[in-house]
């Protein structure tokens, strides 16, 4: 079959010809992460890792600037914890791994078994989440309203065992923060909710450079056991949503199945109000699918393991001491530049393979700033400089000491310019909707065999119901993915039956 | 029973009079930790958690600054990876967490069960270390020589089923750094040994204040699968050793168990030569014992969660705003000024309760320079300051800006000071035995039913024979710490056998 001729990317195939498969071949081709021969479980490679790292130490310092503190709780929870929350074990008990011995034995076929004489007489449930962990903890500290509030947050490993894992947006083990907060009043907690979805949007919008769309969630999409739970959530480029953060408000159900009570300044007995909250290496699939494009990772430079490359290209061995001479001095001054006033971070590439495979392996990487220098550049005293917010071959020759000093502004600019394209995307696919069928024919693909991007956030009425939910998502695949914060009380009809309504709430597919 | 008047001191028990009780005493009083209700696994408290944050902040510099990069491997390993190497299932298959199932279900007597449907047709273990799961991944990375050397770490729980756990030194559950790297020589994968123990010695020394001993293990202390295991041994106040850190060179022994196999420069197959190596939260308890005194912890300002506290002692409601600004004021001041060229931290403790209760609070809690500051010294417009390594009631009154400008400088001293200290302790308690019946006196309690802290390092000849360790370990519990780096060739004889020997080694009871 002839098709037009396209101009050729790195990734194969493209967003529009397949995205999932081009996803995972995004994710391959900047080396980020792979999957295990544990079964749901991945191997986050250095340069995956490196954005982990960057949104640990910029979340952590507004966690810490907020007056909370780190602590770490078992990783092991004891079974009969995880039933003291009824919604809570309805939610988690189906996914979940069961450690039941402690030791391993010769099964006498030249293999090894569970020793059947270290059985334990309870199981451990492996943490998806820690409520009740910390829960048993915060009852044994919390005696007066003088203790509280607790804020404490850890960043840990969980494990919900899923049966279609994909990198990073769904995988068995997990890494992430989780924030478990207990609080004097409903008030104080529900405060604290807001306080870190606030947190939660702050940083996707001003590091990660997605704009999220806030707002509470139906009851069915709660966290099991929540009174209510606030999410972020990201559009991405096949226009599906992603949840990227949580924080729920969870009342006194939790204080109420751990014990976490207090004496009040009346000197009566209460039980405390809890909150939890998270975010997780799921960010960095939204990051991915958000801002990626044809030729590979696109990374905002507030979160770039590196935020500038320096290629050497020295084919010809008597120039080379040179070239890596005035790599290696630029790389220095540019460290002594700042952007968005911390040091700029720069990596050399010095090993000795072809410039242009060079230069398309940071391409796919997604580092924001490539920076060629080779015999001829060193006589002229300039650089090659190509951004990865722009095409791959487009190069701007300027003089050492300019690059040197624009360079913070570059990076600055580049970080502006993907919030604003990830902005005017959203935008673009975010619709109001007031009859069923334009909401049937929106989130229809044309072409079931090879179904083409279609969709995005549905803006539409709705009564209220758990039953439209259901409907919905049976026929479409659909959910609400939240009740907005923004949007204005306005009087409508509910999609599906006609029945008053008075709000829009965000419908989309999603991962 | 009449003794003599003693000074009185915060921790009961003394160190002198029941040393395993006085550590328990002193991690509770100072906060840092406490038992969970799963068996072995401990909760880490903020404060506790905050030096495992300084250590992780400081030592993940030092392997940043050494081309080491950090990444995350899968939490489960398959049953049968760990078989793949024969001393080192030997070695881990006693003492591990089994996974088993992977959902629970109601077993209809209302509580839970693991469900039956939801057997793993392969069991996994959450790792005890990560060799093998991480080997399986190199070994897909590793084609040819320019793939090595792989130089990774990673921040990690793992998991050791203990029979008889202590708070940081012992826990089913703890936190490390694990490094694991693959090297295309045997000398190079040394070399990656020796610095790593000698980033560990520098670590241990300029920022935990304490003086190491380093060496090699003798073979029956060595890690299960390894060829040599260098380690570094710090003494505690009750003159036992810790094994705080160890690095590992693994030979080919686990490149040929997990097949990580190179083409060399000489186009011939090779197995890559691996490396290991951790520190843990053990480094906390080290830490704890050789610091702390009876009247609680004493923390080396380097580590420190904070380095100086502000205590506003306000008992009148009409002086409490202003005495409440003095100490934000002098809190400022203080963070702009510099302790080991970084800024200092600090912490003001607003609390409403009594000024001596305060104060006892952090000279349990082991921080390094306290500052009261009430009414009359703002009427001064000095401070009373209060250094951890003096008496709880030593305190010096300064003019504000006094004390500002030497605070850095009165840090640093206190860092030296703890080292010195703790040298002096060491080398006091180091001696070099060369009867075997003044090593059996050396090492025996004179009061069997109270033993009083006894023995300590001592230095003696070893025929290198397993059985000799042995029969040592039996009659004394002692064993061979290490066969240390500095120790010169010296001609002697066999403690036990008397039959000749080249060189001293380190013999000491452990934890």
């Amino acid at each position: 079959m002839s098709q037009p001729q396209q101009p050729q990317s790195a990734i194969n195939p493209r967003r529009a010809d397949d995205f999932p498969e081009w996803y995972q071949q995004v994710v391959r081709a900047a080396d980020l992460a792979e999957n295990s021969d544990v079964r749901g479980c991945m191997v986050i490679k250095p340069w995956g890792y490196g954005i982990w790292e960057s949104i640990q130490r910029i979340f952590d310092g507004m966690l810490k600037r907020t007056g909370h503190r780190n602590a770490y709780f078992p990783l092991f929870i004891p079974m009969s914890y995880l039933a003291k929350e009824a919604e809570h074990v309805e939610g988690f008990a189906k996914e979940c791994a069961v450690v039941t011995h402690h030791r391993l034995e010769a099964d006498g076929k030249g293999g090894l078994r569970p020793a059947p004489s270290a059985e334990l007489t309870e199981p451990l449930v492996v943490r998806p989440t820690s409520e009740t962990i910390i829960g048993a903890s915060y009852a044994k500290w919390v005696q007066s309203y003088r203790d509280l509030p607790i804020l404490i947050n850890q960043w840990a490993n969980v494990v919900r065992w899923e049966m279609r894992p994909r990198l990073f947006l769904r995988t068995a083990e997990f890494l992430w923060q989780e924030g478990h907060t207990a609080h004097e009043t409903a008030e104080q907690a529900q405060a604290e909710t807001d306080l870190i979805l606030k947190l939660y949007e702050t940083f996707a919008r001003d590091f990660l450079a997605l704009p999220v769309v806030t707002g509470e969630k139906s009851e069915s999409e709660r966290f099991p056991g929540a009174v209510s739970t606030l999410s972020i959530e990201v559009m991405v480029q096949d226009r599906k949503a992603i949840q990227a953060g949580t924080s729920h408000f969870l009342g006194q159900n939790f204080s109420k199945a751990s014990g976490i009570k207090f004496q009040s300044r009346e000197s009566k007995e209460e039980f405390a109000w809890t909150t939890s909250w998270g975010i997780s290496t799921r960010l960095i699939g939204a990051l991915i699918m958000a801002h990626a494009d044809d030729d590979g990772l696109v990374l905002p430079p507030r979160v770039a393991p590196a935020q500038i490359v320096i290629l050497p290209i020295a084919p010809k061995p008597e120039t080379r001491a040179a070239v890596f001479a005035a790599a290696d001095k630029i790389a220095t001054e540019l460290r002594s530049q700042t952007a968005f006033g911390e040091p700029i971070t720069v990596e050399v590439d010095q090993r000795d393979i072809g410039g242009g495979t060079k230069s398309w392996e940071w391409i796919k990487k997604g580092v924001p700033i490539r920076v060629e220098i080779g015999p001829r550049d060193l006589e002229k005293g300039s650089v090659a400089v190509a951004r990865r917010d722009r095409g791959p071959k487009e190069k701007e020759f300027l003089p050492n000491a300019d690059f040197v000093a624009q360079a913070g502004a570059m990076l600055e600019s580049i970080q502006a310019n993907l919030l604003a394209k990830a902005t005017a995307y959203r935008d673009a696919n975010t619709v109001k909707i007031d009859t069923k069928e334009a909401f049937y024919e929106f989130f229809t693909a044309k072409n079931a065999d090879k179904p083409e991007i279609h969709g995005g956030f549905a803006l539409a009425h709705w009564n209220g119901s758990r039953a439209v939910e259901e409907k919905i998502k049976e026929d479409l695949k659909v959910t609400i993915r939240c009740i907005p914060f923004d949007a204005p009380v306005e009087d409508g009809k509910c999609i599906l039956t006609g029945e008053p309504s008075r709000r829009r709430v965000v419908w989309a597919k999603s991962y």
